[in-house]
């Protein structure tokens, strides 16, 4: 009868030396995953506290203050994502195995260092000078160019709210500023053919922003309050 | 006047530079992905006409004969894969980067394979075996662990059938050699912790798949059709 | 003052005459669809009549009788299709522009002759054969190839279901004919590359249709009951 | 036994010889939509610089300056539009067969064709116009009327963008201008009964445009900027 069979070591043993093996492997590249997304939650966690200072600049609050406390997040930020690539590191040539789990929270960390940059500034934060504030620049785990891209594009995002902001309380040469530097930045864009589809479309929103931004200067010329600014030339 | 702004060089030459760079690797990493696609294209072609020839085992064809025609396309696929991993080579430690893009695929190519090897001699095909029929072994273009197990649950769901067709052609003894092959398999795959949720739903099926298999073989038994094949022994 | 210009022609003439022009044009392209539509819903008519003839054959009523039924609406199509030809003809070369109105009815037109056709003679409808019986074999309205194989994959749909009811009705001979031709049917089909979604999509179906009339197959064999059938050799 | 029926040829010549021929209708069909891509990429391409260089006109660049770059791509387009339609023209009557893969390329430059027609003239590029610009007026490969119209809502839909920058750079009348244009073209296209329900949603959004611009010539009028413009008549 078939029931004998039951009794009968059933796997091979090529079979069961595969799937042990396999089991190893899985368990280590799970534990490997815990790893990074341990340290992708402090990342998250460090970049909320990085917002929540930023965001104060909304209210108006002196830019250097606001940077300051802005700024005490980034060394935090650095040794994070030196842990993370030590981490990836053991398995060298998968960084895109696993680059969907820091992906989108390395965006938003460009995005904030960008704008940071911007109001310090008034310029754009360089790919390599992004992957040098946050300890990149000698590694072997990149910034890759397309989340910082997108982190560029958030910061866009996040610009017309500014000068809204701005002109509220009281500053009228801002939205000329803003614009100058999106106008810029939105034809930098339109120079790159971009095939992926979240990038493209994030680049789109983009153009809405300094649609809006266009909209507020365009209200405060009209009503004379950005007239001094202009002659001054720059 | 505002109009004064419009005749200064508005992009700063660091900004213009960047995206110039930008453009020059996106084109690059646009161009590498067609080639890419050409061919997983390829691909996609030989593993059809091996499908083909395959498929005609349902119809109770000489397995020697089917396996004589499915082989053919072996060497078409070993070329190919070679010429895949000499594009991916060009860009090193970007294999996960553009691994979606033969995924399924090779997945495919996988469970045609561990077909062929169980026909010809009842065992599973392992990982290192596969590898090697792809010319894999040397290469730093290494099949995928998860595409390999993937491509095993894809081979399993050929099976209910397979085992259908042979009863109906008069083979009783099919339904015992199938369950102990897909039992022996199950339980190995049991032994893994899948994390990934595709691979995890695939072998969900592979339940479905025994379920089937151990109907047909209860059906045959409760027939005495299959009595002279289990006092052989085996 | 600007209310002035309110009473000024506004349109310039070339802008006046040009949208005049194309009014007419959206009229007349508009009228023709609705003409098409017209047509397109009595074809919808013959054809419901003709499958609801055809669906008899699943409560066993004797083949001719269910055919006779059926072909009378084949006449009634015949005309339909050579009215709707006759309006498309009014706008050469812009078939394509209007064959989505047509185009799921005459899938099903299709369907339905080729199931009429394999139960009179247990061949394909080759599509030459198809655009005969609709009179369009002579005419510039010519039935689409991909028209054509998705009505094929529509049939082919039907057959589970059919040879169900047949071997209910105590024909155990039908589940051996049906597998042989959308076993060749399938094989037929596999050469194909598709590249139209729907198409491949509905192909994939047949796969489950094949699988279905192989396990009523299995049922019927393994119960002794097809076992006559077979002996007389076809 | 029904293995017997497996030895012989299952599939029948006539079934074979049609798959067979409809395997290369597919493979040719298949292979013209690659080239009808492959140039409507480059088509998208040339539109992408011609659009760069005409955003500038945001920016208050001189208008004579802004059209020179922007009109070195249309004989790039030309060259274009003539390599598809040789293409397309392989095919006789199968123009709207293909129509969707340049459907929306197609609109775009119209609408680029159109803003820039309207700068420079300040009035509607009519469809022969846009035919001839393109090369298209001799050829049987038309410019299809609906993506005219749909590229004139594009052009339509930047108009009110255009409009607010003009006004922040001090031009004044420029309000008074656009908003006669789109009445205009508003009154023309309402003339139309539009089926196509894409069209009709483009058509839709005029109306905002239609309302900005008013807005922005109330804003103007209101404090007095734009009287001078108006006494002088025009």
């Amino acid at each position: 009868m078939a029931g004998g069979d039951s009794e009968s070591p059933l796997t091979s043993p090529s079979l069961e030396q595969q799937f042990e093996k396999f089991r190893v492997q899985l368990e280590d590249s799970g534990s490997l995953l815990e790893r990074i997304r341990a340290v992708v939650m402090e990342i998250e966690s460090a970049t909320r506290l990085m917002q929540a200072s930023l965001l104060l600049v909304h209210q108006s609050k002196p830019i250097p203050q606001v940077l300051e406390k802005a700024n005490a997040q980034i060394n935090v930020l650095k040794d994070l994502y030196s842990k993370l690539a030590e981490v990836v590191r053991e398995c060298p040539g998968q960084y895109y195995r696993y680059h969907g789990d820091w992906r989108s929270e390395t965006q938003m960390v460009v995005s904030l260092l960008a704008f940071m940059h911007w109001l310090e500034t008034g310029n754009l934060l360089l790919h390599t000078e992004a992957e040098e504030t946050l300890g990149l620049n000698d590694s072997d785990f990149a910034l890759d160019l397309e989340d910082y891209l997108v982190g560029i594009c958030f910061m866009s995002n996040e610009l017309p709210r500014y000068v809204v902001n701005q002109v509220t309380a009281g500053d009228y040469d801002c939205p000329r500023k803003v614009l100058r530097f999106l106008t810029d930045l939105h034809a930098a864009f339109r120079m790159l053919n971009l095939r992926n589809d979240f990038l493209r479309k994030k680049f789109d929103s983009m153009k809405y922003d300094l649609k809006r931004v266009e909209e507020v200067y365009y209200d405060v010329k009209i009503r004379g309050l950005a007239t001094t600014g202009d002659s001054v030339g720059d």
